[in-house]
């Protein structure tokens, strides 16, 4: 049976999601503690798959992932055992069965990130230094938001993406706006159907480029006829950055397709 | 002339406020960063004055202390100079020149705490598991709030401070709330005249015991007639403590104040 795991973790410690030999990453510390809770052999490894493989660095409170395991087992058990064997900067604080139809990365509607800067002349909070990214130069939330708002919808990314042969960079951003949270920290939050790699760090580069002042409102739409990432777009750095959600359709509709795909594969060709 | 100074800190890495040889302590930090910056002779040291002086692991995002400095430093100056030298974990949000009868210590008419526990089954959120403890049985926020309220006013808190010889334990506990912060965020708003050593974090010790249903609501106001500390009251762990804020007279009343006490000086005794 498929089981959903709403997931939290700080990324300051962990070389990104992904699984690497020899690497402290946020997959491998979760298939390692499913491995040991459920007494697997390691000849027989659990295996994750995620909403966001996010970069070394990038923190998460709202990451989703999903693993099939024996219908059986008892989530609430399960997440009780988690939370004694993981390590305190990851948490899974949720496990349910889901349908079969539900795929944490290919069910995804859409992704929520949020960015974090401080523009306070004398650096950042020493509370939030790991989540928030110190930015010397005041920063303007209008010039932010004019530049922002020229971003949205249904572009060709490549000029915010790191490269990759073959991949499309053509995304739907749906969401990209900018608030004080508090006095000198501003928040963006940036949603998408899907986000190219690097793609929030780098549209966040070029926008603060515009909140600073060096950059005219209209420049970075304007790199969206861009083929390639320009050297002018500086990568915001990684621990500003937070996936805060995924949105999935209704459990009702993922088993109704999951149906759906077992029919027509009964259905003989004709 | 009289500064003051409006300081945030992590106090994961320090082993508290008060300077100690051979420790890593906020104010040894301050200190020395001070000494740097001002360019003084190491024999003719820097020395600060603190509105608390926090415990070994216990944050700030509100603490004040002053610093007698020639009357024409430039406090913009200071300020940037400070941010640049100054470890990441420790911060100077402000420096303003005061009239001479502000005393961070002394003239300080109130001083706020917030206190900050989870009690989410899964354990404490990764990015803020720092500064917010771990409890991992439900608390109830009613029975917090009713064992609260009835320690409020002016008591002697002995039961609730680390014993010291000679001095006073009677201190007018102002306000003491309980709100959740997230679904699973509980944080208490301690303020008081003044606290004595350990007192916050004894008295939110006590008030877990109720909050997870292992003493009455009754209990902790109870324990005022106790003159010293009953083993029973764990104190609760020092990072889920922040230091917020400090109340002080408006300046014109400090001035004034100062006016005074140098006209009285001045009247030859008759």
């Amino acid at each position: 049976m498929r089981f959903r795991l709403d997931i939290a973790y700080d990324g300051t410690d962990f070389s990104g999601w992904a699984r690497q030999p020899h690497r402290r990453t946020v997959c491998g510390a979760l298939e390692t503690a499913l491995g040991l809770v459920l007494r697997r052999d390691p000849d027989d490894p659990v295996r994750l798959t995620v909403a966001g493989r996010t970069d070394a660095g990038v923190h998460a409170s709202g990451q989703v992932a999903h693993v099939d395991l024996p219908a059986d087992t008892d989530t609430g058990w399960l997440a009780h055992r988690l939370a004694r064997v993981l390590p305190g900067d990851v948490r899974v604080l949720g496990v349910r069965g889901v349908p079969a139809g539900f795929d944490a990365r290919f069910s995804a509607l859409r992704r929520h990130y949020v960015y974090r800067v401080c523009d306070a002349p004398w650096g950042v909070d020493p509370l939030r230094r790991q989540y928030v990214v110190a930015w010397h130069r005041r920063l303007d939330l209008d010039a932010l938001a004019d530049a922002s708002h020229r971003l949205l919808g249904e572009h060709d990314f490549a000029a915010f993406c790191r490269r990759r042969e073959g991949a499309t960079t053509i995304r739907d951003l749906q969401r990209l706006a900018w608030r004080r949270e508090s006095d000198h920290i501003l928040r963006a939050e940036v949603s998408a159907d899907a986000f190219c790699h690097s793609m929030v760090r780098s549209l966040v580069g070029a926008l603060l480029a515009v909140g600073e002042g060096r950059k005219p409102a209209s420049w970075p739409a304007v790199l969206l006829s861009a083929a390639v990432r320009p050297s002018e777009v500086a990568v915001a750095p990684a621990h500003g950055l937070t996936l805060v959600g995924v949105d999935y359709p209704p459990d009702a509709e993922l088993a109704a397709r999951a149906r759906q795909t077992r029919n027509l594969r009964r259905t003989p060709a004709s």
